[in-house]
């Protein structure tokens, strides 16, 4: 009767919003499973007010699982989405790990959806700051065509898990309450958990996210760059990306400058973003109406304003891009795909292994 | 025994920064006055650790002031500098009001202090935003020419005076000491003192700064295009900005996207900027070395860092430019200007009144 899930990293910043967005699924779920490290394995949590018990990841963790949504990091995605693949499951995987595999499609249901087809048992849910911008940007694309995109984010702590949280919070405390100077405050996570040196983000803007790749572009800024190439399947599409954190909670902002194909009447354009899934026009500046980091946090859906013409480039455009980092950016994405896949008849276990088991 | 120099706006944000780099100026100040509103008539600030009473700003006021700063809106400066002029005194205007005016040069000294020859008696300082961008790119400009700039950026609150500041600070207490939800704080300041609706700045980006022009581009906006143009005498350069504030109290940062007219090497791009005169070049991203706001506060410098060709375009290029919106970004550049007077012997009553008194 249903689907049997799984929720590996359960215990995530992201998989609480996933465990809630799961909640309020119109999937049919059986059973729900919660797998998380060893260290969390015994521990409880709830779905549907009923307590589940949190259960280690392994090798063998995956039986009986019709569809696995990972958000634990890609290391534990490259390790067990396999063995889930291997058990007969899906997998959504909310992690990088995967996204350019040519074997995993990259997802953005309103976008791409009939990506999922033939599946080889891994979908990549792309990266929280390309997703919102591909909800923004396809309604244009399908218009009148995209040549070209400068974006630069002004994106939330909450994307860096539960401990960039508390770290911001902490901080912010330090300096309101006890006074310190923000460049004095001590930092053991932002920018990047994984990279070698730690900054404060209280009262301040951080142009790194993710370590540092060879073209002096970061990881971030390069996934934004790929994932669009792949989800909107153009190669041809231009992207450069400037990756920055800022002292927000939860909530993606993004300044987004396109150049389109052929040139689009704003009006036109505001009324295909309006009339695009997934997309809420906030655009009224006569009334001071513009997307805002704390008005979309809950949020499923991409909020997008300040649209309006290049001063010189006739068919430039800028714009404004706000969603909730954990919904849209990740949680909410991921369950949609699971959604979209019981909708589209491909929950079901992949008749070609195409993933190594390590 | 040196010049008396006015600083009108004493009591505010920029005018203690003012207060502060006059403290330090190498300019010979024989006597100091700080004027402010009726309200604040009469109260005390100290001039190197001597009393000052603040004085009614008045027609009047300004017999015997050689020079003058303005720093108390654009109503203020509008009123009274021209007849601080017709006084005698040559006014180095921080507000808006005359930017734009065909008598008033517009300067930063690192890039044209050649423009305070055959001064008129009033001279505008830049915005806080298009200052720092201008120290940035002067020396690209110089050796390849500039096309095109693309800029977003990342404002402190600062630059919305006393109240922002308090407003912020009080905003950031209520989520983290009482547990309000952001969306629901109280705001009566930003995004713009002037404009109708106010929204909470804490754990927000608010794409306002200032209020709306007819193109649905913010003055803020039009101020970086227009004030570019002027200040690098090139009606040419395409301009298009997004200007957004963010939790941040001092310390704007800048992520800047130009096309040069001819390729340019990074390396060389690197050198010139180190080279230019108030630049400081803090880039290794190996070391992850970039400028941040919190390290910028209580420098008269700007940083740029993240400096690296775009993905595509030869002759694009990206840029993380930081810089003290309250010191280079109004104060500094305000005093900076006066001493650049006084060096190339400027500081005189002008012979032509071109200001209308009103």
């Amino acid at each position: 009767m249903g689907y049997t899930v799984a929720v590996v990293g359960a215990t995530g910043a992201v998989g609480a919003q996933m465990i809630k967005m799961l909640e309020e699924s119109t999937l049919p779920i059986g059973k729900i499973r919660l797998l998380a490290s060893a260290r969390s394995a015994g521990k409880v949590l709830q779905f549907k007010e009923q307590d589940i018990i949190i259960e280690e990841t392994t090798e063998t963790a995956f039986d009986g699982v019709d569809i696995a949504l990972f958000s634990a990091g890609g290391s534990t995605s490259a390790k067990y989405a396999p063995y889930a693949v291997k058990a007969g499951a899906v997998v959504v995987d909310n992690t990088s790990h995967f996204r350019q595999h040519p074997d995993a499609p990259l997802v953005v249901p309103e976008v791409n959806a009939h990506a999922l087809d033939n599946h080889k048992g891994i979908i990549a849910c792309p990266n929280c700051s390309t997703i919102q911008m591909m909800v923004a940007l396809e309604p244009i694309r399908q218009q009148w065509g995209l040549k070209r995109i400068i974006v630069s984010t002004y994106q939330a702590v909450s994307g860096a898990g539960v401990g960039a949280i508390m770290e911001t919070q902490e901080q912010l405390r330090a300096v309101l309450n006890d006074g310190l100077n923000p460049k004095d405050l001590e930092a053991k996570i932002l920018p990047s958990g994984g990279d070698k040196k730690h900054y404060p983000i209280a009262f301040n803007a951080l142009p790194q996210i993710d370590v540092f790749t060879d073209n002096d572009y970061t990881y971030e800024e390069m996934k934004m760059t790929k994932e669009t190439k792949k989800i909107m399947e153009d190669d041809a599409i231009a992207v450069s990306a400037t990756c920055v954190r800022i002292p927000v909670l939860s909530g993606h902002s993004e300044s987004v400058y396109i150049e389109t194909k052929e040139i689009a009447d704003i009006t036109a354009v505001k009324k295909a973003i309006a009339n695009f899934p997934g997309a809420v026009l906030e655009d009224d500046v006569a009334h001071q109406i513009y997307p805002q980091a704390v008005n979309a946090v809950g949020s499923r859906d991409t909020f997008v304003g300040r649209i309006r013409k290049d001063l010189d480039k006739e068919n430039g455009i800028h714009m404004w891009v706000v969603s909730d980092n954990l919904l849209k950016g990740a949680a909410w994405n991921s369950v949609q795909i699971a959604e979209s896949l019981h909708e589209r008849g491909l929950v079901h276990p992949t008749t070609e292994m195409k993933f190594e088991l390590k």
